[in-house]
């Protein structure tokens, strides 16, 4: 029997996604509470309903400002999942799916705000950062993930038309959601092959984009869901954290794991965790929303969450398995590659539209949604979103 | 009959505090890294048995940074209350506290660092900040509080001496307590009242140090605690948050509460969350920690968690009542005041020591000890902490 404080999603907003290159004239701030109030309307709550809020990665959008500009009464939770980097979307969802079970708060919004190009992100590099790196090269997240990536090619015999064909996914199921920034522009792998090379073995197309947008969810107990006319998707599990030696993968460039790990996704630890704490595997998973800050990143991301053995995620993604009609379909909204960069929030939306069933890329009979945060400053971080 | 997995504090640590105006020439990673450590001995773990952070107020020393100096294989917990000031000690400890009790960790740091000093905090102000406040002469903490305790003053006859039995209080119980940074320097009410105005009617003595500095504490569930050799004490109940109109305290100076709170510490409702979660009160409270960023907010404090009535904290404090000997004994450390200013969490430590039994102000018989978190840009909190 269902839990009655069990925590479940009720509620889901976006904003406009900003295509690379356009800054948006808005304020991140505004950005997110439009996200939160699209979110709470989802829910059919009113923003009142609100006493908490979660996020992660540094956020800038600060809870004591979003209570006030929304005409929260009272706010009762606050946390966020520190450390930069992108991989903090699900734990920010693992900490207010606690915050409900422990009674801490009754609706929480999970949110991320971007306006990167507000902050300086587009294309430059942190010089405060990574001092031991930067005599190397290592300067950015392509050239960072670079090296992982070649040694699985290496190692594995792995293949940029792997690569490739997940770049091509991505842009398909894009190509079906109107809210897509990608959506309109086709993709083939003479296109991808063609693209100009960012950081050897890291094409244009292996890349995601770089956006401006914001998205929220609102996270509630099934108690309070029942009452709510919405489909509530619940949150099976969530997990976060790192394993040993994926500390600083993003800042430092040069993961240090254990060898056998250095041609990772890093999510191993989190992934066993994710599914020891219900039970389950990666045969119950119906469909997936893989964070893809780079190609590789998924295809390293589908063996370490179970799907293939460590090796066989080239050929895995090359026999269809990905594709919106194979075994696990992938990014179903177009991912980073091809909707937006949302930091992974946006990967959390879509598994809630999965699990209503009203994606543009609808997989039949979707009853669990794996969701992975990225590798980061932070911690990584996944969920298991699953109908009630 | 106790939860085996309520969740409660195992060991504490702090480092050396320096005096104002002394920088240290350590940095706060290697401050936290020493508090955390000697948290860890305390509780007679080691540094491989933690698996989650905790802190507040957006804290620099990142969870995955201190995974890889201290050594940890396993980081499954990560959070902060996040937003500026520093009312959220108690708060991460309500963090750590749902994660104890959710079981997504087995053994949560909390912690804060401070080498402010290093970072530009002395006397100076944010020229980003409160842009609204700024041209009315509101550029610091001590000229944001300066108009409610002239309110107080004006609305309940309270009296400056008043503020200097607070400050007074604090110095007697520092000069007991080796660590207290102001513990071999009297003070009497002829010194606090010719001390020079810091900003009418706030005195230097009203005013609370900044230091550099670190603490921290190991939270674990009951369970855990029993094959410790130490005295647990009991996490009987934290909150956060902020009520109405108590958004953006610190930073807009102006406070926006309801006018019949304007002249309180802001707590109130944050307070009668904390009573109510444990069906307590303030006659349970055998002795406080109140967060001493100046004394008037103590005396606030005193009113809003109940110990008398609004506007009679300052015959309550006159009375003798908050003095080592009285009803309800208040900052046996010294507080920031007299011991040092890590943002509420030596406030934390010292509650930790009164459950102990080891306090250099022992409270005897104390069961129960109050603490509070102060005002800020983001949620204030509260903590009660027991016996077991």
């Amino acid at each position: 029997m269902m839990h009655s404080k069990r925590a479940c999603i009720v509620g889901i907003g976006q904003t406009e996604y900003t295509k690379w290159g356009k800054i948006t004239d808005r304020s991140e701030f505004q950005l997110a509470c439009e996200a939160i109030q699209k979110a709470v309307q989802d829910a059919g709550l009113v923003t009142s309903d609100i006493d908490g809020f979660a996020s992660y990665s540094n956020d800038r959008n600060e809870p004591i400002e979003l209570q006030v500009a929304l005409g929260i009464p009272r706010l009762r939770y606050s946390a966020m999942l520190w450390g930069g980097g992108g991989g903090g979307s699900c734990g920010a969802l693992d900490l207010a799916a606690a915050a409900i079970e422990c009674g801490q708060a009754d609706c929480v919004v999970v949110f991320r705000s971007l306006a990167q190009g507000q902050f300086g992100r587009y294309g430059r590099f942190d010089p405060d950062g990574s001092s031991f790196c930067f005599p190397f090269g290592l300067f950015s997240p392509a050239q960072n993930l670079a090296l992982p990536t070649r040694r699985h090619m290496h190692e594995y015999g792995t293949k940029v038309e792997h690569f490739g064909e997940i770049a091509l996914t991505c842009r398909e199921n894009a190509q079906r959601n109107p809210c897509a920034v990608m959506g309109r522009e086709a993709l083939d792998m003479e296109t991808y092959l063609n693209s100009r090379m960012i950081s050897d073995p890291l094409r244009l197309f292996d890349c995601c984009q770089e956006n401006d947008g914001a998205c929220a969810v609102i996270v509630t107990s099934m108690e309070r869901a029942k009452d709510l006319d919405v489909i509530p998707a619940q949150v099976i599990a969530a997990a976060h954290g790192a394993g040993p030696g994926w500390g600083l993968s993003g800042a430092l460039g040069g993961q240090n794991p254990p060898l056998e790990d250095y041609a990772s996704s890093g999510a191993r630890t989190v992934a066993k965790d994710l599914y020891a704490k219900v039970g389950m595997g990666p045969k119950d998973v119906d469909v997936a929303q893989f964070y893809d800050n780079f190609t590789p990143q998924v295809l390293m991301s589908i063996e370490d969450y179970g799907f293939c053995e460590r090796g066989e995620g080239g050929p895995f993604v090359s026999d269809g398995h990905i594709r919106a009609d194979g075994s696990l379909p992938i990014n179903t909204h177009g991912g980073h590659h091809s909707e937006a960069y949302i930091h992974g929030m946006n990967h959390i939306v879509e598994a809630v539209r999965q699990i209503r069933g009203t994606s543009t890329t609808q997989i039949k009979g979707a009853e669990v949604c794996l969701v992975s945060g990225g590798p980061g400053i932070g911690p990584t971080s996944a969920a298991l979103i699953g109908k009630c």
